[in-house]
């Protein structure tokens, strides 16, 4: 399986724009082992890689990954980096969603877009959004990143109008539900045209906002 | 039955300052015409009334309602103004919520409560809001309704110190969930110290107030 | 309420790019006349317009809407014909998801966005969907609009590199659960990149495309 | 962010009178200890600490700590110890709520408000709650901590005529649903006016109870 | 299918002690006829008999059938009046509980069993149980209706030292989650050896306590 | 609490025929050795208490419980051998559900109730109940413990005459839901007057019997 | 797409060996006639056809059908009646069930494959379950159809080596929870090999035995 | 119970044609150790037998045991290899799955069926499934194992005649709810026939698939 996972990444790179993403939750040591070493030249992105996986690995291969610990995202190999005028912001809402939102800003840095990260301007202190918002606004996609009530996709949809894609983080307990209370929330938010993607996905959305930027095919 | 109802109504007003509210829905013609009938001078917080039902009931008892048909609510028998300062503000997020905050506000009245209202401030229009926040947050209470994202207590919270009692309204479809994702939301706000009450319980939400504003008992 | 309603249009279309929509669902036609009569010489997109609530309406307001019933959606006053090439796809499984696509259809031609319309391309068929793929796939935006399974995103978020954006729908009994099953199937997508707006939500499609399209604001 | 954090405590406190307090849940040592060393001569409230994580902290920090394992909770710096009249009551059905009721109590006394503390009043043994109601309902406001089938705010919502915030808790197993149950059966009480706060949120309630006694701002 | 459910009517008596009752809710007016003309001299119990099906029955089948509106429930053909001592005690919550409690009355009459009916003693007010208790808990078996918190199973089973059966009911609106709540909170009821039927289900409770006091068979 | 948690036990006895049960998942072995410690020449009833946990109580107070691993049950000191003939029989599905039905047998033993066990009848190997049903059916009540669908109750339920006491189990995956499918279809099975306890609570089905056996009191 | 839909009829027989066919649920009379009389010589088949929606079709188009309403079916055109011998039963547990059994027998009897009906054989009655098995297990093929606890497939499975193709409905209220307490019991199901189709789905169920019937193709 | 178990085999075998599967999750060493020392010559198919816990047996039994980790399955005792052409092709969506699937395999291959397995054929690269289509088509049967949107089995059946028995998976985390998304997706595909069983049941799928090749009984 390895081997064809790692052959697909030319030809779906020349389809969607994508390399094939090595999802590593759940994979042992030599199960990653053996798809970095067959990676050769080729870069790749590691996303869900914890700690310790990381530092199970051997020193050679650890060498060429540019690991990253809050987000538990790597880059193999040759990566370079973004360059531009940052097209897309990504705004947190609580420090907790900040392993989610680094994500995001890992997955569109694989792909040399530059984001602007602003952090900790959740709805309950209103005013450390505001002082924010004219800078966020300009962006052309806002990723808004937020667990609890996700109040923050809504205030910022009802400010800004770019495309607005909100990220539901799992933070907290009880009514929480696992995340599912902010997901329904983000998906009824009464600002117009709020998009969602799945509970702590900062790689999807980073993924969708490289789609949108980049339009259709041929 | 009937007889017992309207016999515990002193007791219950003795012991928490609450009469026994009637919920109409659900309640025949023939059954509300017995109840109010034996009501005789005492009066009556009639709750969940539609227009339908008010108007087939007989005309002399119809008289002898104060009804009000955006909250479906009734006072039967003589119910004296409110008097005094507010000190209860009731804000509401959409028009569509407004069958709700109406419905506290006329609990509130039939007890004597003066509350200022405040509509159509949810957060997608966020200067709205602020236009009137120094005057909302005067308030020992506010009533925060709201439906969908539930965003308006979280924002509300962070910027009044008062009690903010949020009732979560049933309005819309989908991943509203007829009301769950506005209470699941408000229970997780992450202002401090808010209070949620039950869907579209514009009753239960007045109810709290009062209690909070007199306080325990002897 | 009405009247702030309208008033708000001016600044809601400067900030965000979207005039106030009126969801007529549960609105009396009373309250809808009002809404028309104070609008003027205003043009308004009116959603969830059911046939009988349109045909209750006076005459002289009548002939001022332009009103398609399968969306159940019409436009009021003046609205310019959309111009210039396509840059949004709009794309449908089942003959009963054809109400919610419309409905994005017509939200882009109130505000002059052409779009592709390809209907009836469920993947249980899908020699049908690889007819026109290759039609689809050139668009910026893809609407996606199925029910059931929700396969049709996937297949599609495969083959084309545009923002894809799923709009669950409610067709179906039993384990649909009302058209969740096709949101959180959306929501899991293995094509990455996908994102999600509420079940049959096919304006708030429509506004999200719109944002993508015009981009961050200053 | 760390820095941010204890820099807003000013501001909040000033704002709704509460200091933002630390959530030591999924924090690590050396992000704890970040905290703290930087708190200064400030003091802090510190929520969800395990006995584990306080042990693990440097003894100069643990010194500057008051500890209280049972409700995971700690004082840093220096607080005043709680002065005047209980205004506030908490009443705890069984002995496994107590780590959330004692939660409420430590809050309440972190910022000097007294309580009175109930426990083992559980319902299913009537008369040791009947012992004690003529001086719980004394008080102004009644925190009911309760899991299960929730049943004791209702019997003291019909008993006493403040303000009474029930805290459903996760204790249990099976049809318990992790507190879901005692949630829900806490919101439709079927005495009028109690308000609810999220599963095991003794923290919420006590803050809850201090702003419904400080009332609105100016 | 009707001859068969006839038919098998007294191998079910002999073996189980029950007759087959007929649901007649979803059954056409000429589906029920079919089944009475067949029942012959043979009596029946009849359940979920709205009015308007029980009116719209020929007059010959009515005269033979005693039908009672509130628990929508009807006995076909001769049925003795219950005799002996009552030792059932069937306790009511609130007064729209009454029609579930009633059909566990009509049940129990059908088999000749008296029972002890006790309405309206929700816990909210809880003097009024505490008038009745003694007389209640004399009973073996106690049927207890309640839905919302469904807190009066819990009660009484630390009061009384017989069989509790709880019947959650789906009385209410949000919250209630169509009965569920009550369902779940009898299930966890923290007073030991508390049993429950399903949402509503009058006949079910009555069913089984016929089985409690009948015991075993050869 | 410890303390009185352990007066309270007579007075329980004397009115509901119980002691206090105590539940020791959750507690310490500290905590458990004090209630052990003061309950003196008190017998107690352990249930969920690991292997783990009562080795690691010290050897004076392990010699004088008698532990029973598979139902993770414990008397503590002096408990009679039940005498008399069995009305009670407990009747089991799979063998890991013998747990839970253990659990029953246990505290019935502890009131010096017999009982009849079966063990694997399970309806998917139907003759392996037929074989034992005449003798099962002769007791007074039944104790039906059954995970997955919870087929046994139903089947049983058509075949005996006594009371049918289900017990869901939360044995398996996936479509069990943590037996709540079980407990689901339970409650609403198709034979007449099956009641239901909470899953896995063999102690509560075991309390069930035992109020059924003893009937009301004085 | 009326068109579309009639064209495709051919290439879907060719490929799967199903017509595609029509759900009438939800379509307007205008609508079903217009499909009618584009079909021409062409057989369809007709779901959830109901009686008035049958009736309100002109007279020339009904005269072409062949209706059963119980399970509200309709054979348009010519359709051959069913030869050779059964290889499927269907296996029905409750008389309200039938509506679903005889959507399956319908659709067999469409593509010509007789069945053999067995209904009312719930395991609430064993017995007449065992009467009729020997002749049930003969058979390739049982669809079982069964609502509430949907204890008979795992009956069946249990006896018969046959392929078991469950078929939950929703028969019922309270816990039946619209028919996913049978879905998932039988998703559960102990004896090893049984399929599920969705709630109330007859027509999916003899879809699925056709497939099993025929096997691949080429 | 171990007697009893494996006694009951050949009955099973010669009524049903399968042997009983010993679910090794949650049983402990020493039961598994006396389940094998019993069996004696018979084979066993051991399902969910971790690589501890297989490492863990004593090495006698172990070396009769053909033991494959990623199924976590085992054969214990002579199991003749499958022979004859494959009927039945297994399908997998992603690599994840493959645990599954090889589940599903390993039954097979127990019970002597030779089967195509076909990985990594998700439709988000839909050209994987293209090429090996008409390869899997020819198979009379076709498990489909996937997870997340469950998109295959629909495309599939919209390809295949054969019966398409789909296996929902648990990976992934958020809207995936532990597999119940593929689940539901998968019970409302829109291609006609598809049936499920329980999610991560790859033993349950492959019973099936033999019951459908061999048919009824005698």
């Amino acid at each position: 399986m390895v081997e064809r996972d790692i052959k697909l990444d030319h030809e779906r790179r020349a389809r969607l724009g994508f390399d094939e993403a090595i999802l590593c939750a759940g994979k042992s040591t030599a199960h990653l082992r053996k798809i970095l070493e067959r990676a050769g030249a080729d870069s790749l992105l590691l996303t869900r890689l914890e700690a310790e996986a990381f530092e199970s690995l051997p020193t050679a291969l650890k060498s060429r990954i540019d690991y990253e610990p809050l987000s538990r995202s790597g880059f193999f190999g040759h990566v370079g980096a973004p360059t531009g005028t940052a097209e897309i912001a990504i705004v947190t809402a609580g420090t907790s969603d900040i392993r989610v939102s680094r994500e995001a800003a890992r997955t569109l840095a694989y792909y040399g877009a530059p984001a602007l990260e602003v952090s900790d301007v959740g709805v309950a202190g209103l005013w450390r959004l505001m002082e924010r918002i004219d800078e966020i606004k300009r962006h052309k996609i806002i990723i808004a990143v937020a667990g609890m009530d996700a109040a923050l996709p809504s205030v910022i949809g009802g400010l800004a109008p770019g495309l607005i894609i909100a990220v539901p983080t799992s933070t907290g307990y009880g009514a929480v539900r696992g995340g599912e209370t902010a997901l329904f929330s983000s998906l009824v938010s009464c600002a117009p045209g709020i998009v969602v993607v799945n509970i702590d996905n900062g790689y999807g959305a980073a993924c969708a906002a490289l789609r949108a930027l980049r339009g259709g095919g041929t």
